[in-house]
């Protein structure tokens, strides 16, 4: 009876949800998004998309938050480096760790993937699931951007919260679909963009079960970056997307999985990040969030490209507040 | 305003959550289930869980549905060996393939792990996702049991399904935690189950993302099984589970982790396949399905034992047609 009752009122309510897209200026984006979900959500029309297919992944950083001037979870690295410091005297002269130590960010930078993994070996291996998840909270509380000087919670793109709301009012289950490590995101992520810790598919550190609890060891198990981003999809939520969101020619392949998904018609988007006064402007010559390849191929295919600079009335939620 | 009144439907709806276990007897199993569930759904209790963190978690094969005589998704894959049979002369002579073609059960068996590893490898790699996934729902829908002479999907458990539905009524999420693969599980039991595809969690394969394919490659990639079931759950879900249900020794390690969880209280259950006439009785000698150490575990620890001849009124969904 009550499951009835329940899919009565979901039904209803899919029927009124209207859009509340309020810091969107009118203009191609939001035209795209809302022709996109008024027509696969009408099931009189030939586009019609069934609840249980209504797959959107987003990419997180550079588009649900902020990505510069370095991922935010480099920071947190970062910071984690600094504490542990005392125990490593080693690290003084040892790179990474010393550019680190010296808060030498281009030495960091220098050191590149294999530097970059050093360190995200050395912060996140060898305590268990637990205890990590308190040290993320714990930082995320109180640690602020380096330049913005707020706390990196509130770095996240109010536009993009407001199209996850109004997809999920419209019966899409949303995913984060992320480089960046499930460990790291999901003790907050779930809380500030709504998403349940199983929505959320990102890079993975080998584990094993020992003595009743997950503990972590050194070792990259899965990076969820490009060509491995359709993957993880596969793995984990098993069905091909119809909508897709992302800001990076990282998020190519998980665009091109969606776009060429054969039963549903469906939705790419790139965030382009154009407004240097708000945010950072950057594109196809940035290190971190390069989009070049990406932006080409959107052009050409008609998928649809955000303007912030023109078509985001704000981009964080605290310019709501002012 | 949508999702205002849709969380306060939830809240009412929630509260009104009965339960309809009706195939349950009136037993040990049936009061501890509906003991805490009252318990940690209840504001007021001490033991009170959020619903975001209703986290359940079930084997299937033994704990769904029937396991007997074999694994059905090894008859699944016996079938396609035949099928391709003709492509493949050389399986006439060499084993574990000799085996299935003489529809020599026991030399199948024989074979053991790497035997079966080969059949798999031989009929679930080389092609694409939805290609595959068409396969086995032709299968699903037409193949039989070959004791039962029903389709494999009627050996499911109506008890387990009214559980399943119980739970998901006062706000818990559901999760598949089995041994067997997410390639052969996810394209029928998230209709037969009511459980998204997202929400089955199982063994997998190596996959490359190829011209906008998934396609499938002969290594397996992940085993969902003993110690490595939490592990699945880990990387999947990202929360420790607070019910756990399950038949063998290889849920004992995923029920042990929930057990483990230092937050709530939690519930275990293995259903004791004790009916040699509705189904089959077996447990601590069994080769498929073994449940020995977790049996002296669970009657030490307080976890819930299911008998199945005493406690089940029916088995299957078509005794109730009867």
């Amino acid at each position: 009876m009550t499951r009835i009752l329940f899919s009565l009122l979901l039904m209803l309510s899919l029927t009124h949800a209207g859009e509340n897209l309020a810091s969107w200026n009118d203009g191609t984006s939001k035209k795209n998004i809302i022709s996109y979900v008024t027509s696969v959500t009408d099931p009189k029309n030939k586009d019609f998309i069934p609840v249980a297919d209504r797959i959107a992944v987003f990419d997180n950083d550079g588009t649900l938050w902020s990505e510069k001037p370095m991922y935010f979870f480099l920071y947190f690295t970062m910071d984690r480096i600094i504490d542990l410091a005392p125990q490593h005297p080693e690290w003084k002269t040892e790179e990474p760790f010393k550019s680190v130590l010296q808060k030498d960010i281009k030495g960091v930078m220098k050191s590149g993937m294999e530097g970059l993994t050093k360190l995200i070996m050395a912060t996140h291996a060898g305590m268990t699931d637990e205890a990590f998840d308190d040290l993320v909270m714990d930082w995320i509380k109180t640690a602020k951007h380096p330049t913005k000087n707020v706390h990196y919670t509130e770095l996240i793109f109010q536009p993009m919260l407001e199209l996850l709301n109004y997809l999920r009012d419209n019966g899409f289950k949303t995913f984060i679909v992320s480089g960046g490590g499930i460990d790291f995101m999901r003790p907050w992520a779930s809380e500030v963009y709504g998403m349940p810790s199983y929505q959320i598919i990102g890079s993975k550190l080998e584990v094993k079960y020992e003595n009743k609890q997950i503990v972590r060891y050194p070792k990259l198990r899965f990076n969820d970056d490009k060509e491995d981003k359709p993957v993880g999809i596969h793995y984990h939520i098993g069905k091909r997307p119809v909508a897709a969101f992302g800001n990076s020619d990282g998020d190519f392949a998980m665009m091109e999985y969606t776009e060429a998904n054969a039963k549903y018609k469906t939705l790419q988007l790139y965030v382009h990040h154009t407004d240097d006064k708000r945010e950072v402007a950057y594109d196809r010559k940035s290190h971190v969030g390069k989009l070049d390849k990406g932006l080409d191929y959107a052009k050409a295919h008609d998928w649809t490209v955000v303007d912030m600079k023109k078509e985001w009335k704000v981009v964080y939620p605290f310019e709501l507040k002012k």
